[in-house]
């Protein structure tokens, strides 16, 4: 069963980018026994600094889902990490924190945070089924759309 | 000692609502280890689909509270199918994350999460005290007054 | 090595607060088989009850971290409590939740939660080097400008 989840991956078409290093004084990932804690992930892969804004006002809800969905990548690149390469080693996508970068009356959030959402399904298929919230920032770093913290269960 | 915490719901003539379907792609909760991971939970029971608006504006703290409470009925309804239907091998109420949607001026987030903490406290009693975060949300789904997440443990 | 992260205290010239009373219905921590889960704390230590206001409005950037570093020393005071006095007993800094109280302009989240993260890392070394979010809150309780939640783990 080896090489399963980058089977998958392979089979989307889709490429993990690089592990993004933190904006600040702090690790992307913490290993807390058998769970991953990783730190909250913002839309920028392979030095492209876009989706910036704020849904309900510069970004529809598609392009929310498009910020979501790399926001999801970065997580799972940081996973990668954590399990010395082997994404075969998660057991499951336990939990989303996704913050969406909103107006007062954007009322669209699970929406936005499904493009990471789905991912997660797509890449570990059962395993990849999670808690989350979804709720909206008043801003986030560098106005990107989201952000999304996750907590993993490795083998 | 069997039906302890469903015999202090009667007491309480508290009616667990059915346990809410989440409104994306997600599962309601996720069990890693002995913790139960409940996703953000609204304000909704039973069909009616009321709690909407804004503390600092459309609503009142008390207002906030009721839907706080609503809220955590929903979470103890989750905890009850990840218990498989046994709420006694509630162990804790480790942690709630509160989300209140409200305008810049608002600063009774407190107040209004207790309307969360105290149903958990009446529940479970010692085992329902818990840790907890109470902040203000730019925005929330459906414009719903109070979104909450928690993390149980369970024997 | 006994008293080992008191001495860093000591030779940082760093006085810990009284572990503060909660807000409402809750309890400042929570440990859970070998996590301790911290509520939400803010920048209040000692009776004074400063670091009120909005990035982006009212405080500045320095200021907001210099409110990040009292609320890391409320939460280190919760550990210091949860360790039975004990601070060498901390395994690791998990995990930071930082909200900042901000206008919807404010971009430098980062920026103002280094002021927690900073000193954890002061304070316990390498193993104060924690996964973290930073995202900007709609309001925060008593218009306080940083709420930060933690995770730690302990031996």
């Amino acid at each position: 069963m080896s090489g399963e989840v980058e089977a998958r991956l392979r089979a989307a078409g889709i490429e993990l980018p690089d592990a993004p290093a933190p904006a600040a004084n702090y690790v992307p990932y913490v290993i807390s026994g058998n769970q991953v804690f990783v730190s909250g992930q913002v839309p920028w892969a392979g030095g492209e600094r876009g989706h910036i804004g704020r849904l309900g006002e510069d970004l529809s809800v598609e392009q929310g889902q498009a910020a979501a969905k790399v926001v999801a990548l970065n997580i799972i690149a940081q996973v990668k990490a954590a399990c010395g390469g082997d994404l075969d080693r998660v057991a499951r996508c336990v939990k989303l924190g996704g913050f969406v970068n909103c107006t007062p009356d954007f009322k669209e959030h699970p929406q936005v945070i499904n493009g990471a959402s789905d991912l997660m399904v797509e890449v570990f298929g059962d395993a990849g089924r999670h808690a989350r919230f979804a709720v909206g920032a008043a801003a986030l770093p560098f106005n990107v759309a989201v952000e999304i913290d996750a907590v993993f269960e490795l083998n």
